[in-house]
């Protein structure tokens, strides 16, 4: 069984739908298939090719990065924050990822005929706030408007330049067997947050999202034991359980989760279990993932736990080297599970 | 009569609107209040408030070039292009109209469910082609997926990287009266072909859209007579006469228009006759305005007719003091007309 797993992971993806399904938007394995065998097949460049969040360059003797997310959460407001700060933290966080000094951003927007301005005027008041919080300008941008019907409210699509001030290499190819694999604080926040605030679900909670700029954060890590860190993720789209195959495949290794020590709240572990989701796939957008060498695992989560975002910080696993790409997660029964790529898409445009 | 369309063009811009109409995307009158009033007011800083096409910016040392648009054009291919050579030409020629050499792009895709695989293809291909040509890659990118009816087939927003390699300040606000002012070749190409594309008109053409990188145009002009360039625009949204308005209005100063001097198609003259719009506010996709210093307009023209997208080159107007800021047009009878901002949207969607 695990054979035949190992086998599916590492054929080259062909894409079989002829139509663009939800579950190309959502992350995981579908969406990896998509930008396999339609972008990275006619794009095909080096850069883009290490399929990280972001891309690390060099323009004019300067090292930087670059990054760009678009952004379709609905609904637009929700406890926590809104479309505006989501799509800068959200820019600001890959370009941090990389290790870089978020800079600059560019806002794209494309509105619905009828979209109510002060709703607009909310948005980029949220999005000059979160901006401001990150030490990031936004610099320039574009608005389009489409007939109705042929949008929903508002879309915004950010992009970013950050600058790389240290020599520190980090990539999801990077993890080693024995590395420790830190969470910077409980899961599944932001993703519970936009489903609950849809309505579907009759709860009633006091859970906002995560939504947070980790620059800082990175920042503080990095300062703290910079060399020993292999790879920052932020979990977004397809949560914790995304990332860590992403890192599991980009490295050949295994990872191995110990459930008990993933911190996610009740509401979010309740909120999951009515729908049926493992809490480790579902969105963040305030949380990292770090694979660091174990002799900086305690350094790194007390670097991580003496900075605001980051108090409840916690070593979730380890990597191994066997067997590689999968992900596994040690149960509270004593047993073990598989922790696949996320199919399909159960939490539809939570960002 | 002048005095007062003057007081209306220099009264700071108030958003009157309580929703957004097509207008607000149209890159006239409309556009330029709600970006003053809304996005200048919530992220006011000194680089956004230039209201260039681009951010001109120092980051670790290097002089950088920044942009972003985001493309909704209707229907998503047309004659001679598609949303995808678009989206990369447009965000590459927003780049070289600060002078920057284009580098890198990153894309961000909103798609609606149910868009056809093939068509995503076909898309990724022409911007692949579109990139090679203007020797810049895709570097980064991002895919969301919306239900159906959240959007119509395929929105793609591109960011831009580029450098700048020589000391020549370029800006809208550079224009000084006695400067000639030109246009690289034919206008309202891409706006008229698309609009045909639709089948409103019942017209047959061989008009194809004219969408090209111009980056290469730019540097044979620099290099022939950079000293002497204030200003290079891309006549996009708006068109020629949109560009020129926001020329005089950050110059302080007025352009005065001959109109015989105008390439324009007859093909292209013929549909906006059927339309009652004037060809100076249809968009091109290829093609620049340059405002040179009168002692270079000679040289400027002919640097722009050696390369192969210059060819139909021509000068089409001065610059003079007064009545800043307006665009005066001479027209064939003798007259002289106001060629004012555009107000509403006569083609929505054109990219």
């Amino acid at each position: 069984m695990l054979r035949r797993i190992e086998r599916a992971h590492r054929r080259k993806p062909r894409m079989r739908d002829e139509r663009i399904t939800l579950a190309h938007g959502a992350g995981g394995k579908a969406t990896q298939t998509l930008i396999e065998a339609v972008f990275l097949t006619a794009f095909h460049n080096p850069v883009l090719a290490r399929l990280e969040d972001q891309a690390v360059l060099t323009v004019g003797g300067a090292r930087l990065a670059f990054t760009t997310d678009s952004y379709v959460v609905s609904p637009l407001f929700f406890p926590g924050g809104d479309i505006g700060d989501l799509a800068v933290n959200g820019t600001v966080n890959d370009l941090a990822m990389a290790g870089a000094r978020p800079l600059h951003l560019s806002a794209g927007f494309i509105l619905e005929e009828g979209f109510p301005v002060a709703d607009l005027t909310r948005i980029a008041a949220s999005m000059a706030e979160a901006a401001a919080a990150a030490e990031v300008d936004i610099v320039t941008g574009d608005t389009k408007v489409v007939e109705r019907g042929k949008a929903d409210g508002c879309y915004i699509t950010t992009a970013g330049v950050g600058v790389l001030e240290h020599g520190f290499a980090l990539g999801a190819g990077l993890a080693r067997p024995g590395d420790a694999v830190l969470v910077s604080g409980p899961i599944g926040e932001h993703g519970t947050t936009v489903l609950l605030a849809r309505g579907d679900l009759d709860i009633a909670s006091e859970l906002t999202s995560d939504t947070a700029p980790l620059a800082g954060l990175v920042a503080a890590l990095l300062d703290a034991c910079g060399g020993g860190v292999r790879c920052l993720r932020d979990a977004t789209r397809g949560g914790v359980a995304t990332v860590l195959n992403e890192i599991a495949r980009a490295s050949d290794v295994a990872v191995v989760l110990d459930e008990a020590a993933v911190p996610v709240r009740p509401e979010v572990r309740g909120a999951a279990e009515l729908l049926g989701i493992d809490p480790l796939y579902i969105a963040c957008e305030g949380r990292m993932v770090a694979v660091v060498d174990a002799a900086d695992a305690e350094a790194s989560l007390g670097a991580l736990r003496a900075h605001p975002l980051g108090e409840q910080a916690a070593v979730i696993g380890h990597v191994v080297a066997e067997p590689a790409p999968l992900v596994l997660c040690r149960t509270g029964f004593g047993g073990t599970r598989i922790v696949d790529v996320l199919i399909g898409d159960p939490l539809p445009r939570i960002c």
